[in-house]
């Protein structure tokens, strides 16, 4: 159907075009995901986090008088990804976008290219469970409201999801990496390093910085040996180890994972 | 990185094989985005829900022993779309997969495919703003809990949904319905229909039956006639209208979209 697309063709081949990174700065957020893969590639980007004002260039795009251009809608929210004229968002969506350009996905849907649609599945899956609930464990009556008025609900839900959620997400993980699509190997699917590693490793770092004391007994269960050891085999990789010392691995703060001492909980 | 896949190749070619979407019964759900776009495109299909003991088939594929198998990693949850010896999951992916196929989205990822990442960018928001938080609206604590045991907290987070993101992610769609990259007509891109618009109608649809007053109200301010026309527009398309009049198309009921009289409110 490309006859139906915006006759205005791109002007600017997005081939060979830098990448720019727009998030918002102070936290790892949902753009650490973004990050992991350029920087596990060794590809060049510039991210707004690390430019002076960067914010007013994420602001501008998602302020409700923007209206986009002829080949890009507005977007809702950051992380957003620029590429020559080309202006998408949604993390797993630019994860899609990303992973075949940097050799962390396979490209094309033929026969083999299905795999691209595995990756998806599992970058989904590990979001909504790993990512998404535990920002609603301490949000989960309201993204506009503080935490501090939200609190009760919070504690309640967190203990449901170390209870109950976590463990599961952990298990269907285990589940993957004993399953034979994933080759038998560290990663996930298909016997090499994917983004969806990558976005898995993100989720279990997060998890454990707010979760501290429920994903120490998890892992000492020994019931999430491979979930574990993939965290540990991503931090090693050379491009990321380096990553993970500098200064462009931010803090976390008061992002999608926060740590309270009174949400902690085991059970 | 085709080397690296599992060394096993499909027996069974995918093009050609008939679709086989795997979903509870009784409930529209997350499957029913797989099955507007099928019913859209005049697709042959096969749907556990409308199969004798079809739900057996659901929970052999999301049982804990089940692994998966050389190509394809165990499901976490419904829907599943089988098609040839590919078995995927999650709502996104498989509209993903079947688009550019039913001619609901450009192929490929030449310049012109680049809109496929806007198509699944729509979706994604659209899945987030006016699917997922509509249920948490209903199940804010924990989806493991009946509704009952969460009533208060549910009535606390239904009143800022309808107030603030409700009309935010209204808000949005219209912006999109408006901008160039919508190429002016009733639809979100390209100026032809996509799956997003479907996604964007059955969202629509849901969140009409579940918060009516609000919906009522925030349709009659007319800030959002875009977005409610596009909901109009999509109910008139022949296919669907038939779709909608039959037996296919299951009623509203315990799943994503609920009415619940004491949830049912404007502000």
């Amino acid at each position: 159907m490309s006859s139906a697309l915006p006759a205005v063709k791109r002007q600017t081949p997005n081939n060979g075009s830098p990448y720019h990174l727009l998030y918002w700065p102070g936290i790892p957020g949902r753009g650490e995901h973004i990050r992991l893969a350029l920087e596990e590639a060794g590809a060049t980007y510039t991210d707004t986090a690390h430019i002076k004002d960067g914010v007013n260039e994420v602001l501008s795009l998602i302020n409700p008088e923007h209206i986009g251009d002829e080949v890009n809608p507005p977007p809702l929210a950051p992380p957003i990804l620029k590429h020559g004229d080309l202006v998408i968002s949604q993390t797993p969506n630019i994860l899609l976008y990303l992973g075949p350009k940097l050799g962390l996905a396979p490209s094309g849907v033929d026969a083999d290219g299905d795999g691209l649609y595995v990756i998806n599945e599992l970058t989904l899956t590990a979001l909504d469970g790993l990512s998404n609930e535990p920002h609603d464990c301490h949000h989960p009556i309201a993204t506009g409201l503080y935490y501090e008025d939200q609190r009760v609900e919070s504690l309640r839900k967190s203990k449901d999801y170390v209870a109950n959620r976590l463990p599961k997400f952990l298990g269907y993980f285990e589940r993957v990496l004993k399953s034979k699509a994933s080759g038998g190997g560290p990663w996930l699917y298909g016997g090499k390093l994917t983004y969806a590693d990558l976005v898995l490793f993100q989720c279990i770092d997060g998890v454990n910085y707010m979760f501290p004391k429920a994903t120490n007994k998890l892992r000492s269960s020994g019931l999430y040996d491979r979930v574990f050891a993939l965290h540990e085999a991503v931090k090693e990789r050379p491009n990321i180890k380096e990553y993970l010392a500098s200064e462009r691995r931010q803090k976390y703060s008061l992002g999608i994972y926060r740590y309270y001492e009174e949400l902690d909980v085991t059970e």
